[in-house]
């Protein structure tokens, strides 16, 4: 039997912290099969994602005896849910949709799509041939406040670990943002910071870049502020005009969106204020 | 013998232009080895670079003959000087004017170094091993306008075709710039336009990426705001903290730089607007 | 209207070409948008892409306008058809496959896929959600010369510019190939020629390389031989078992894959002997 | 005071190993600052590198602690010389040795370069230049034993960690190579396995590649097949004859010998089998 066990650990950092978890591990007959780290010397923070072998016979008793040695506030978590659960947001775009959906209909990631919503319905048709529902939730003839309250109570009807915006092209207010905290994923089509904000490909073909980019962040209130998990680029030329660039641009897109969502279902992703640490 | 011809166009874009060229050079006994054009269609602007095989008998009766069938202003270049002689500033990293050295040394670019001017002397040795001139400008004890002085008259005093700044960090004034428009290059230690200004390598770890880059650009009045020539990337991690992304930076930044010099050397590189066109 | 005629040429090499193409274009009131040639020097040979604004009055005065005063036994297209048809062969793994057919259903490829023939019926549900036919011909209980008729018979029952084989795992005879000469098109999952023929991933961990790659390529007699279209590389490390490896290739020989496909139906790959001149 | 201690360790797989080496680290106050480990299951090996913080009393105490813990057998190093010594050796091509030499003398790699030798005299006045001693052997009208004897004589005139052939393009013999066993570092002008042997980037133009790579690996005595320590590639097209090939290929040959110097000298690398173990 192929058990493993998966432990992930932020708290300050203090001499012999390894010392202390392999300890407790080795005491619950745990094997390290893998186990990486990172100190942020700077903020005195330590950081570890363990994956053991052998059987794991009480997630409590581990946790308890983990945090029993660890320094005071320490946060553990023990074999986290595995099959992640995403809501997929999306206006008009297809190509991130598409990526994640053929992922999910061939389970090719450690994460299933449980609806999409979409404020067009452009995306219905496709959706629905992988037998997904689709929730289209027109922003017009409505305040933005109605809009994101119909929004967030159909993403509330799915318990879902993270909401997925694939080129979803509406602004979320603070309080949207707030209600989900942490679970807000976006892929932004330029190499964040630089052309933060609308029409970035525009921009980049103004400015006369000779590589663009793709970031994939947790969305905070700051718009496109929020920690950068995966960031790609592609070199172009100046025979790229903005639709060329924006052709070229969906291949990273969808690239960095599914890169993220991976590593994020695989509970390689801490968020460290406003970066992540990212053990791929 | 292997003569070659030059030829560089850049003029209103108009039906027909192509045959016109191919027609003057087919008159002249030209044959076409490379012949690479771009068409700005937004503003009807047509750029040419040709390679051509077959003795020029006379740079100026071909000249006339192309301007005088080409639209009214066009530019035309034939056979500019292949030997590009550059003046090289820095201040008191070495990883880029180190490279240029060693190409001008063995001679593996088509420019030579004409002679290096630094704002310290520690790089004075270095450039002394290549047989080369320092000249050490120190902008201490001056006003900027003074030092800029006697930077211009130094830079003056050589006949050069660019002043390659290779890490040199003193700010430039307007006044400065404008004496050597168009001819000064300016290496920056990230992809721009994200952290334009002071401690890029700061601000991007604080940002949090996962990318560093370095631009190589023609600088104008504003700062880290001119037509870029040549970027590239590299991917970095959490582990990355300022003084690692820094080193790693010092490869990019380099091999960028060089690359610009040598698409400069061989009139790879049209000016247009705030953009370049550069025929690889 | 937005007409444009597309050109293609490959001929000997001679002065002039250039003038005397763009001369029999000017007559024909067409404009040259962009134009890239490339001259094989050591073996005489010149090749040219051109695409032109202005309405086309007949193709056929085109062709022999060129062909007239072109060298003896120019190949000259004019106007290719535009929608490449396309047959895709696989084998059981989805990634190549779902991926076409996401561009063919969003029409992002400037080809559509009429047809796929599996030896395996596992991506047989798949195929159908996009309404497309999908032929399942066993290599069980037949000789390979049986199993290569029928899917031959399949093959051409469509009329098609293109097989693509995505991930079809048999080796298909000289017969066979030499059937549908220079419209096989294969993916291959290395960076050829590292790591011909069967379990390339084996091999390449084997040998602990520190990046893998995947190749599309025209399909001759030569197993793994033909003329390559378009490559890719991703770093790895010694982490990569080769399981972890072949989900890494998926990514590339997906993105190389549809490349491929990308640059044939917009008719910029020529092929030249054992080498293909691909005009970006 | 900023010390750091650095351990190496490899040996056969066990439940509890990294309990039992953080175990010695803390009763040696030892704190850990980064761990990396890697485990082959297939072959049932452990390889670890650890940086602690904090002073260490006596190296030998703790390298004794450690073994006598560890499974029989285990390779344990503990703070190897930090200042690795090199000897290079070329033949006609500069650019690997002027990299290697500019980081010499800036002291931006952790190691010096002790001597240079060449089948070739065109390097040593730009060796010199450094301050470092050139020794010209020419391989001409000696036997290949007794050139090599007269290499072997020199380079073991000085103690040296490693001994880079920075294309040094002469063959070397089982013999010469057993005698340097396991500090024999080649740089191979192509993305190994692919173009084993001479001329690859002619090889590599017949076949039609559309990237070019370089490798820096161990030497064994079979010809380019010795474990690879870095490898990286770059995207050419149909436009780049063999010259063009050699040209980018330096680029990416100086970079990628280079980084395996760095990785070796801050003891990045352990040997394993045909394969490396990088912990970057």
């Amino acid at each position: 039997m192929n058990t493993q066990t998966l432990i992930l650990i932020q708290c300050q950092d203090a001499v012999g912290l390894v010392a202390i978890i392999s300890n407790v591990l080795a005491e619950q007959e745990l094997n390290i099969v893998t186990m990486r780290e990172f100190v942020d010397e700077t903020n005195n923070k330590f950081f570890v994602r363990v994956v053991c072998a052998g059987e794991l016979y009480n997630k409590e008793v581990l946790h308890q005896a983990l945090t029993a040695r660890l320094p005071a506030n320490s946060q553990v978590m023990v074999n986290p849910d595995q099959n992640k659960r995403l809501v997929v947001l999306v206006t008009k775009e297809h190509h991130c949709l598409a990526d994640i959906l053929v992922r999910h209909f061939f389970k090719t990631m450690q994460a299933e799509v449980v609806a999409v919503i979409g404020n067009y319905d452009n995306l219905q048709e496709f959706t629905e041939k992988f037998g997904l529902p689709f929730h289209y939730i027109s922003h017009e003839n409505k305040s933005k406040q109605e809009f994101e309250q119909e929004l967030a109570d159909t993403v509330s009807s799915y318990s879902s670990d993270y909401i997925i915006l694939a080129k979803f092209m509406r602004i979320l207010s603070p309080d949207f943002v707030s209600k989900f905290k942490g679970k807000l994923i976006n892929i932004h089509h330029s190499f964040l910071p630089a052309f933060i904000g609308a029409n970035p490909y525009k921009q980049a073909h103004d400015r006369g870049v000779k590589i663009i980019g793709a970031t994939a962040h947790f969305v905070t209130d700051d718009l496109d502020e929020g920690p950068i998990i995966v960031q790609n680029t592609k070199s172009i030329d100046h025979s790229y005009d903005v639709t060329k660039m924006r052709n070229a641009g969906t291949e990273i897109e969808k690239a960095v969106l599914s890169k993220a969502i991976q590593l994020l279902s695989e509970d390689r992703v801490m968020l460290h204020g406003n970066r992540t640490i990212v053990f791929k």
